[in-house]
């Protein structure tokens, strides 16, 4: 069956992402390490945002909140209030920043836009993604977006079925194995992952989890819509 | 034209909210005063708030960020990290509190749904509002759920027209003139309004800014059936 929707993640797919929180992850471990000079920052705020996901979801706001709650714990709250406000101000610059878009983006989505209807698929806070798009200048080129607490097979089958979509006509083109990829293959759809260059650990996903076959993946986006006609191609036998 | 879809908002329509956020924001006070004895924390708090709407949005965690903003600001930086931890504590407390439904909800939802179409409409955060509905017990009873980043005419009508209903088939019911009942009525649909004993600075309304028809006002929810039958009764003259 022919590809007709063509669904995208946004965050590290389309525009960057991880690497703002990776940024702001850093400049908390130096800040910390003024008052405990050996704490293992990044460490604690992985366990402390794990522990605070099925509470707070994902997003901006969740992690100023973890990394709120990490700086107390790791100092034993004798980080000064001074100090906390400058990691409020943090998550409000994140909040803030410009969309910043990854190589090629804009043209292979103008590209693929003639050819195939495209939704948004994104996971995170609604209010913060609906400003990324917002700033991201990419909105009209989405017949629809669809912003997710989380990205699960269960999810993906009900966007589908409220869609109208079925699996065989519908690809998905994502940074992340575990989000984008896998559940997406389950439901007997195709994928596309296009890897980016950080990657946050609890997005990881070892390689013997990964479907074998039904998705595909590329070095940049830019690569896309080469790749989609060959998938679209009709098989030999079809006259 | 007769009645097809009923929609509600959920928070202090369906269930208890502002009175847990006015709970926290009086703890607030009182832990404020402990270092700034005359600081009006309440009016700091609303003023902290309403700067952070078009960063943070709705919702608890836009709540506890401005709380932990406010108290570090009256406090002029003073108070101990371990105050601020018991703020983050509050709020953590509301994301997991049981969803308290309002007297008569469980029946009135029974009842209209037999008749009508429902869907449930609230702005808020994405991930604590799914959540809420989880715990409330009602989600079997919608047809479609709804989570706006805000309620206003623009996202009302498109939100009709993404699902197909006509403004005179549609009923709004909620406990926000400035939310639930203005946008809907200026789009040339009809609202109930069931107002909640407490009411968030910013959703307040004056008398005059109302639109003068195409709303109804009742006490308590169990009066709604009734209401939406009269509304429904055939003109005199058909036949």
């Amino acid at each position: 069956m022919p590809i007709r929707v063509l669904a995208f993640d946004g965050d590290d797919t389309l525009w960057h992402n991880e690497s703002r929180f990776h940024l702001t992850q850093q400049a908390l471990r130096d800040l910390v390490r003024r008052h405990v000079s050996d704490a293992d920052v990044e460490g604690h705020l992985f366990e402390v945002e794990m522990g605070n996901l099925g509470l707070y979801g994902y997003g901006v706001k969740a992690f100023t909140l973890s990394m709120l709650e990490t700086a107390i714990q790791l100092t034993d709250g004798r980080i000064p209030a001074v100090d906390l406000q400058v990691i409020l101000g943090w998550g409000k610059r994140m909040l803030t920043e410009p969309t910043e878009l990854l190589d090629g983006v804009q043209e292979s989505l103008l590209d693929v836009s003639a050819r195939y209807s495209l939704l948004l698929i994104t996971k995170g806070d609604l209010f913060d993604q609906e400003s990324k798009l917002a700033r991201s200048g990419l909105a009209e080129l989405f017949t629809g977006v669809e912003i997710l607490s989380d990205k699960t097979v269960d999810s993906y089958r009900s966007l589908l079925k409220r869609r109208g979509i079925k699996p065989e006509e519908f690809v998905m083109v994502g940074n992340s194995l575990r989000s984008d990829i896998a559940p997406v293959v389950a439901l007997g759809a195709r994928a596309v992952h296009i890897p980016y260059h950080v990657t946050w650990n609890h997005e990881h996903m070892p390689d013997e989890a990964l479907p074998g076959d039904g998705w595909h993946r590329l070095g940049r986006i830019t690569e896309l819509a080469a790749l989609l006609e060959s998938l679209d191609q009709p098989s030999p036998v079809r006259t």
